[in-house]
């Protein structure tokens, strides 16, 4: 298997055409990947100036991009997720100013002073995250995911803290081993980016930042030709899913369940506005951000009400 | 127990302090309460024509007020739903022109054509909802709740398809048999309206109507003195749940969060940061519905990493 | 003429159809109504507690309901604004914590420490505001208008602090003399609420205050009978202008422009799409307010644009 | 003077540092700069069909990146505006199915049928645009901008049609003759990008489309050493104005605002606070488009209320 990496320092911060692949895999081809965390591993006590360590644009540092075999403007890729180990023993969360989902940010700028900077050290071991040694509670399974995953766009080079149509920093928890997830190919080669792996994640990721952890993951990419998706899906044993990210939140809502009433209609035969009565009984969302630059949600269908196509 | 609804033909369209309980009970009390359908209980076929049956500002109709004796403003109502039973055998869907999470609205004006009316007819028994004889599909479990809960305002008189800081038609799932539903208190007697029984409901209720029902509920209130809350709080078995409701769907997901914050401060002594941060990594979140008037998002603290206070 | 006021104390906090008249006018009957300013003339000096001051919901009291004989639902009432005279030497402008367009407020939710209350006392004489004395900068006019005017809806009570279908608490600068409003009548004898007189505003009216003054001003109102609009309009000698409220505030401007090139399709014969595309060329725009419970945005068509019907 | 214009064919899409500089201007130079208009020219029928010429993301091109000499990051652009002259005698107008304001959007998505496409020409000739020779309304005055005006960010590239912190396109009819635009430099030289040219407006470019025509413009540029901004400022004779671009259309205006209060607070002595209420009394606010991925805001402060330093 390939075990594949940028080397040190030469990592990805925009999902985007411009930099030169990292390796090249077949499509069906499995391998292992490593990833930073979203502070390049730069954390290793709750000391740090967190000020210091986050230079804007250089975050959420992303392996990639990876060249897939056969990959053209036009096809769908699928990554499948078989596992994610984390590559330390401890995550990190924080509080950065100016970021975060119950704050004053860049975007909804205000004039309130800002909070506090903090970082949190959380032990990771025997599959259990230990929050804090101080709170008296138990500790958190050990569930971990990408929060960043996506295919380069054909023209724009977009920021590895945004999510949106290719994918990218959607912190999504479905992105996780089991899974697969469907991305847009919008290049030769598709360009597919990964990093920002969560050993743990609440939904919304509220205060901005996951259990953050650098990462070993062992995936399969397959190209699906001719097989065009407006904004990326994903497969579970339970659900079919689709991901919207926008601003305001509502419009993530709107394009997520858009794509699945689309997908229940052009793959399942259910007529679109059926398909949409229908999700309105039944279907699942997951609110995976509400802090980055677009906000995502993921819109669920859950099988066991996919018609029996006999 | 007494027995309440509302006389027929005099149901509440709008939740506030103006109109005369409809019954009055105890703190403490036990009760039966039954409310119409969200059409006013006028859908027995697919054939009726919706725009007919929907004559703004009368839908929606609600059970009440019912007058708490011995409620104060500055109280919180604390509402336990024992169960809710449908009285019809079957539930009914539609399709709204210009009213959905998909299609252009009073309030997302556009000049694109209306979506088609749509009537549907969901036969219910034996626990069951049958979403349609056509598609092949397994019938939907019955679970049931109220869409619409609220107590009055001191002044405003809140549509009855509005949810908000009163409660109202938050269209939240959680507000089922078996959890605590906690209201604020505006006025002498609280002002209980209830209604909107829905025996199946997607999150988001995305084409803006579940399974509607009418309902007979069994409830107890409890009048918890001096105790002021901002916004609702639902607590079930595993969750203590905050429920924002407001526009774009991301200052409902504030509200939802920051008063889940706030509880665990004041009420499980997490410092207010810290509490932000746990959120961060455990929460969830059930997006109630991006259809109404507001939209309405509920945060959920698993009670499991509550603080084992000694 | 009638001179119109509430008795002292007996100001209308919301705009509902609950309140009785305090006054009876006809169709085309010019008359004087008195209003309070926004925090019922409380303020005379920089070092009131403004928190104090402010008891919600008893904020923004309004004069009304006027009752206009023979105005009935589906009615437009047309109301003339000839002259807003201060009855006060001076007006009055603060910073609220939790309220404004450039901090947390209760809805956009945030745990940053808010900003610090203020009061500004801006005298007033010879049609020119004083903003400060300190501040080396020249007077601003006085070009005074209501912040809220508005008509009852048939079963809803809605703040006075709120703006929506029916008018309210637009804080457009345009509902100034000279100008006609039109808003919709939806009860017997229409319920219209004056109040929220300003000495001067910026468009947005950013920090949620502008420079507040009690009023005397000189109206007539007109009842134009069968003429259904959804949302208030105005009219002055250079534009016909639509309002639309609502938040987000892109939903506030598709509100206003649809009802802009609606009109202009009805009552200019300019069919809707080549409507749109020629506002697209020559519409002017006002951002009336971003600090109330909803936004609200003015459309504006240059009548010189207007067709020369023969 | 130097007469920049991209090859044919060669025009940038994204605003961003990976293309190659098409010229190199020095601090002070003076220059003439041509544009295609946002369809490449392409448009000279009201029967062509615009879908076919919309071929995503290849649309709205720009002529640059221009490399400034000296400009470093740090510094500020100041772009000044001295003419814009039409290089064809008409201007094309446009429905874009799924592109606009008043319709169903990728990102507004809803089920609704799109609108039709429509191609309009408007003839401009003697400093007047003709709208239609068909509808009898007099013509518009000429009054030209730039659409789209941007520096490149320091690693993402930004589609030309996102308007942004970088600039872009915001479609703000300030960025006219005789104002001056004052751009962030985020790389060596700035990278300057310029285009979309218009003739005429309306206030929010409601349809998406404005008179869109090509041009030929004389600049000039200034590298103002170790100058930060945050966002795009520009100055005219009677205003000092900030942009900001973002979504929902409230951040974009607290954006905008909060870059004046700063601005009036660094730059004129007005403390943050005291100019964040004076705002509220004097500001003026144009929409500058409610159409782009972002929606933009110009907060404007009238200069006669700057404080005469002494």
């Amino acid at each position: 298997m390939q075990h594949i990496k940028n080397k040190n320092g030469d990592w990805a911060y925009v999902i985007g055409p411009y930099k030169q692949p990292v390796a090249k895999v077949d499509s069906g081809e499995t391998f292992v990947v490593e990833t930073m965390d979203a502070f390049e591993n730069r954390i290793d006590s709750v000391d740090v100036d967190i000020a210091k360590i986050i230079q804007m644009p250089f975050v959420n540092p992303l392996t990639g991009p990876i060249h897939v075999n056969g990959a053209e403007k036009g096809d769908t890729l699928c990554v499948t997720i078989h596992s994610i180990k984390c590559t330390r023993d401890y995550g990190v969360s924080a509080l950065i100013p100016e970021f975060g989902g119950l704050c004053s940010t860049v975007f909804t700028r205000t004039l309130n002073p800002p909070l506090p900077a903090r970082v949190m050290i959380h032990p990771i071991n025997d599959g259990e995250v230990i929050f804090s040694e101080e709170l008296n509670i138990p500790a958190i399974p050990y569930e971990p995911f990408y929060g960043t995953i996506g295919t380069a766009p054909e023209l724009e080079a977009i920021s590895s803290l945004s999510p949106g149509f290719h994918g990218g920093n959607m912190d999504a928890a479905d992105v996780c081993p089991g899974n697969k997830i469907f991305l847009p190919v919008k290049i030769p080669g598709a360009g597919l980016f990964i990093g920002d792996g969560h050993a743990a994640q609440g939904d919304a990721e509220v205060c901005g930042v996951a259990t953050e952890i650098p990462t070993q993951g062992v995936l399969t990419v397959d190209v699906i030709k001719n097989s065009n998706i407006n904004s990326p899906r994903i497969e579970s044993s339970d659900y079919i899913m689709t991901v919207g990210s926008a601003k305001p939140m509502e419009d993530a809502a709107r394009i997520a369940f858009y794509e699945l009433v689309m997908w229940l209609e052009s793959e399942y035969g259910i007529e679109k506005l059926m398909a949409y009565q229908l999700c309105s009984q039944v279907a699942r969302v997951r609110l995976a951000n509400m802090v980055d630059i677009l906000y995502s949600v993921v819109a669920k269908f859950p099988k066991t009400y996919l018609p029996r196509l006999v």
